[in-house]
């Protein structure tokens, strides 16, 4: 029984609904897309509740769940997965938070909680942040891309149970609240860094120059989504496997970097609509040799679906789909292919949404049903069936023959 | 994104298995039903495990699972939700019984379980027996349809971990013995309950005059099914819906007040065969306004299953499907509606049956899948799957965008 490589391409966001001013298709029904198509019809096809069935997925729980790790046993908030995705190696006790770079007039009134999507001068304002000491506890700042950023707290006596900061729309600024005993002195120090990142950056160079260009000042830090550390096995030490991760967004790295990946940093991935597609299907191609599992995050169908534009979400299928074809026609046949999204994005919606999604695994010797296309119709009626999300990876281990007997 | 209303047509117990004397058809692929082959047209098709695979459903526990509550986590005997359909409000500590009135001819031997299924006087009868006092245990004791009646002991020390007193066939009436230690105290009181009720009704007026007319006199209570009271989230706490119940049967409308829906009283609904369809469909539409969820349940297929008359039960499916119809035409696009059944009741068993049920779900921008007709065959080849009871709810709302994200 020879393992085989494992290669699982994850198109985010990519699955939808049918949308009545395109002949009721979905994007993926009216793309081309021969590569796809190409798994679906040469392997099983079936759909996916990612976490559980009516349940709408973030981006990260969704990978989480999709490496074989149940997001309701193992998920601390999302500020440690970006926190990891920064490259941040949280300990114990630490406390994460994403942040944005904003715009306030006072201090209080947030008047862009994107500070005008700043692009430049970022590093700098966040070196000027961090190192920052708030009683005891240590304070980790680092840039992101554009607005983004991550905050860590690193003292005694930390909890994540507080309320947010961000108002999440233009307006005033909220008062941290502990939601419970342990978690007053996390609460009062956020408030006390966020009223300290305005002192700082006020008058930081890189705000006077953008004032003087007549650009919003990125003078006040808002964190959100804060979270403690993950105690999660590695993929190594749980399935003990070799894995690269290939992926635009932060937040995906973040996972990768997570669960013990090798991430592949590709130049031109963006995690945009304008990504190098095929500058990550020769990243890709080039890790399987040394790798066991390659897993590939494509983010721009996710940005289609945010942004409703049904034409825009077709084109990223059909790039998606050269860029797979670029990676097939490179591959022996001796590794098994997942093709599948973490989540649904409706074009109609505009955001996340609760619809299961198609997934097609092929392989050199797998097993072949009779769905000749990869959608979310079609894959419905495949041999796979309805799983859930925490199955996909177990099902390619054992399609790559590297699943352990239980029993004897 | 928009929320949508939602429907749940419940057509209880339609669900059935081919019958070789009707061409090896079930009841749904015989029956002629535009309007349920429209909800599988126009959307998503499966089978549905109410409770799990090879389990029969009750009514009681069927229900409690479809509205995404796990009846092994929160059932706790039928006598609880009787009582919740006989409008009294149970306190925590006491213990429900469904009651039947029946016929006894020395106070321990049973000749008739339903009293000749007697119709009219019940209410006296259930007005002489309630406010009695068992030590120190209060009775509050309520008429039902036909012979049927609600028993609710209140007080310290009970438990409803107590052996049946009614024998279920003609014959004599048993001892109850307590479960438990803890229950001692009220097998006591059931079998002093049971006594008193034929001390009280023997000479009661309504049944002297009963005697007269030569009918079989309702001497003596038989209590059976024994629940505590259910702690249960109302729908409106777990998912924020405002509901509205519309049902015949007291069991059904029993839940609908546990779940704290609003119950929609619609004159002429009787839960038999004879139910008036078009007054059901009536009260759904106008209720569709001001709530989030209404849900209807039709009883009269179950009956027929229960009678295994296979034409009877064609016949129901074309008279609900008469007032599916109606609801329809008058619904607007943007409502998800769910058709199912909430167990098998097959001519061939006259009882309830493991077998899954079909499901059909459409709305607005619903994906569609290949199914054209709503049956127990075609359900099941459809996108939908098989699923399972308890993750029905969370589906259609996910539907409906009304699910919320998990993780971000």
């Amino acid at each position: 029984m020879k393992h085989k490589k494992m290669l699982m391409v994850v198109c985010d966001g990519v699955s939808d609904r049918p949308v009545k001013q395109f002949d009721g298709l979905t994007p993926l029904q009216a793309a081309r897309k021969p590569a796809m198509d190409a798994v679906a019809r040469n392997g099983l096809s079936g759909t996916m509740d990612v976490i559980a069935p009516g349940v709408v997925p973030g981006s990260d729980t969704a990978h989480l769940a999709l490496f074989g790790y149940d997001p309701y046993k193992v998920y601390t908030g999302r500020g440690s997965i970006e926190a990891a995705g920064a490259g941040i190696d949280l300990r114990k006790g630490d406390i994460a938070f994403r942040c944005n770079f904003a715009t306030t007039d006072d201090g209080v009134n947030i008047i862009d909680r994107r500070a005008g999507r700043i692009r430049s001068g970022t590093s700098e304002l966040a070196e000027a942040i961090s190192g920052m000491k708030l009683e005891d506890v240590e304070v980790i700042f680092k840039e992101g891309s554009e607005h983004r950023a991550v905050l860590v707290f690193r003292g005694p006596g930390l909890d994540h149970r507080v309320s947010e900061v961000d108002p999440h729309i233009e307006g005033e600024l909220l008062h941290s609240k502990a939601g419970s005993p342990e978690a007053e002195k996390t609460a009062r120090l956020l408030n006390e860094f966020v009223r300290r990142s305005h002192e700082i950056l006020s008058n930081h160079e890189v705000n006077l120059e953008r004032q003087n260009a007549g650009l919003p000042p990125a003078n006040i830090v808002l964190p959100r989504g804060a979270g403690s550390a993950l105690a999660i096995e590695s993929l190594s030490d749980r399935f003990g496997l070799r894995c690269a991760g290939i992926a635009g967004v932060t937040l995906v790295k973040g996972i990768c970097r997570l669960l013990g990946m090798e991430v592949i940093e590709v130049p031109g991935a963006t995690g945009g609509v304008d990504t190098d597609y095929l500058a990550k299907a020769n990243a890709a191609t080039g890790a399987i040799d040394e790798h066991d599992l390659v897993f590939l995050n494509v983010k721009a169908a996710d940005v289609a679906g945010h942004d409703g534009d049904f034409r825009l979400k077709v084109q990223v299928v059909e790039s998606i789909d050269m860029m797979l074809g670029s990676i097939l026609k490179d591959l022996h046949e001796e590794v098994v292919v997942a093709l599948l999204a973490d989540h649904s994005t409706p074009v109609s919606v505009k955001d996340h949404s609760a619809d299961p999604v198609p997934v097609s695994i092929s392989g050199a010797d797998s097993r072949v049903d009779a769905v000749r296309k990869y959608d979310e119709i079609s894959a419905a009626s495949g041999a796979l069936g309805r799983i859930r999300g925490v199955d996909l990876l177990p099902i390619i281990l054992g399609m790559a023959n590297r699943s352990s007997e239980y029993g004897a």
